[in-house]
C-alpha cells in the first residue's frame, strides 16, 4: 500500500513537473489502446507524450541521440538543454520501448544459437540502472537527463527499491533461466543499496540470479574498470560469460567483455 | 566532361529505378531551399525523398537502423526488405547528412583537445567506402541495400572512380591536414582497385594522404583482422593512431583500434 501510495505521487509530481514545461500531455494509457509497434504491451511509465519531432533549435536530438547510442558522443554531462523534451518523449513513449525490443529480440535470437554446455558455469551479466529496472519515475522529475545528476536524490529513490521493470529486458533475464545461463547482476550502485537493489528486483518479477555484484565502499576508478575487474573474477572462477547486457558502453566495453555484447538505449545520462 | 556525362547518366537511372519504386518523389534539390539543419550544405546525393515515418508492418525501421549503428544488429546480409524505402528517405533525405555532422563535429572536438607532438608519426585511419566517399549513386540502384551485394557490379562502379565525397568527413579530413595529423586510407577494396580509388578520392577533394592501403590479393580473412593487422604495422612502424573512422564496427574494432574511434551511419550493408 505505502509503495502503491508512494508510486502514485510520484506519478502526479512527474505529470505536475512535465505539464509545467509545456510539452506533455498527461493522460494514462490505457491498455486497450492499439498502438503501432506495441500494442498491450506493459507501460515502462504511465504517462503518455506528444509525438515529437526532435528539430528543435540547436543540436539535433535524434542525431545526438544516434551519436550517444553508437558511441560517438562520448562524456556527456547531461542531455543537451534544448533536447529535454525529445528524451521525454523518446522515453514515455512507445520509441523507447520499441528500440529496447529490437535489441532483445538480437539478444534471444543470439541465445537460441547458442550450443551449450550446460555444466552451470555459462553466465550472462545484467547491469541494473536502465537495463534491468527503469529509473523513468525518477529522471521525468529531473528533467529526463537534462538536469545534472544528483547522487543524493538518485540513491535515496534506489532506496525506495521501486522501479519498474524493463520488460523487455526481463524477457530475456527469464529466457536465459530456461535455458541454464546463470544470471549475474553486475552493478555500480554502491553495496550499501544491496537491499533495496535485491528488493526491488524480485518484486518486479526478477529472481535466481548467481550473484549479485555491486561496488564496494572505496572503490576508486571508472565504472569500465570496475565491471571489466569483476567480469576477470568470474573468467578466473571458471565462468563462461556467455553475453553481458548494459545500456552503458562501460557495461560493454574493457576484456574481459564477455562472448557477445549487447547495448540498450539510454539517452539520458552517461557514466564513463 | 566525361565524369559529368557519367554522373547525369547515373543520377537519371537512380531516378528512373527509385520512382519506379512508387515511393519516391524526384526532385533537383535546390541550394536556395533553406532546410533545417542543413540549409546549403552541398547534397550527397540529388534525389529528394519524401518524409518517411519508418512505421512499416513487420520489423520497425528506425529501431532496426539503431540497432546496427548500435552494434546489436550484427551479421546481417541485407536490409529488410520492407525498410527499403525508410533506408531510402533516411540516406537521401537530411537525416544521414545530420547523423554524419554530429559524429564529425565530435571527431574535430577531439582533434582541438589533443596535445599533438607534431611529430609526423601521428596519423589518422580513414575507411573509403560510405567514409570517405559517398555509393549512394550505386545504391539507389541497389534497393538501399534490400538487394543482396553483387561484388562485380559494385566493383565495376568503383572502377569508374566517380563516387561523390561524403562532405561532412573531408571536412574532418582537411582539419587533420591543417593540424598535421596524417591521414591513412584504410580500404577493404581490392588492389586493383589502386588508381580508381586514389584518383576517385583526388576528385572529391581528397589528397596528400600519408599512404592508401588496400586489401592484397589472397588475403584470406575478415576485413576486422585486415584491419587491425594494418593498423598493427602502423603501430610498430612508429606511427600513432590518434584516431579511425569508418561505416563499420569492422573498421574500428580490433586491437589497435586507435586512441578515439569514430561510427559514422550506414544502414546499406554490413561488412564482418
Amino acid at each position: 500500500m505505502a509503495m502503491a501510495r508512494t508510486m502514485t505521487l510520484l506519478l502526479v509530481a512527474a505529470a505536475l513537473v512535465v505539464t509545467s514545461c509545456g510539452a506533455w500531455k498527461v493522460n494514462i494509457r490505457m491498455p486497450t489502446v492499439a498502438a503501432m509497434d506495441d500494442a498491450m504491451a506493459p507501460l515502462i511509465h504511465a504517462l503518455r507524450p506528444l509525438l515529437g519531432s526532435g528539430r528543435h533549435a540547436g543540436v539535433p536530438c535524434d542525431s545526438w541521440r544516434l551519436g550517444v547510442e553508437a558511441y560517438n558522443v562520448r562524456d556527456w554531462k547531461a542531455v543537451p538543454a534544448s533536447c529535454e523534451d525529445y528524451v521525454g518523449h523518446y522515453m514515455l513513449g512507445s520509441h523507447y520501448r520499441r528500440d529496447s525490443k529490437v535489441v532483445i529480440d538480437q539478444a534471444i535470437a543470439y541465445v537460441d544459437s547458442l550450443k551449450l554446455a550446460g555444466n552451470g558455469k555459462e553466465v550472462w551479466v545484467f547491469d541494473v540502472d536502465e537495463t534491468t529496472v527503469s529509473n523513468l519515475p525518477y529522471y521525468a522529475k529531473h528533467g529526463f537527463g537534462a538536469t545534472p545528476f544528483n547522487v543524493t536524490s538518485f540513491n535515496a529513490y534506489a532506496q525506495e527499491g521501486s522501479a519498474p521493470a524493463l520488460p523487455e529486458t526481463r524477457r530475456l533475464y527469464n529466457k536465459l533461466l530456461s535455458v541454464g545461463i546463470k544470471p549475474v547482476i553486475l552493478t555500480g550502485r554502491a553495496e550499501y543499496l544491496r537491499a533495496s537493489t535485491a528488493t526491488n528486483l524480485r518484486r518486479q518479477g526478477y529472481s535466481g540470479w548467481m550473484t549479485l555484484l555491486l561496488k564496494a565502499p572505496g572503490f576508486k576508478g571508472s565504472s569500465l574498470a570496475f565491471k571489466s575487474s569483476e567480469r576477470q573474477k568470474l573468467q578466473d572462477a571458471g565462468y563462461i560469460i556467455v553475453g553481458n547486457i548494459g545500456d552503458q558502453w562501460s557495461d560493454i566495453l574493457g576484456a574481459p567483455e564477455g562472448a557477445r555484447t549487447f547495448k540498450l538505449p539510454d539517452p539520458m545520462y552517461y557514466i564513463g
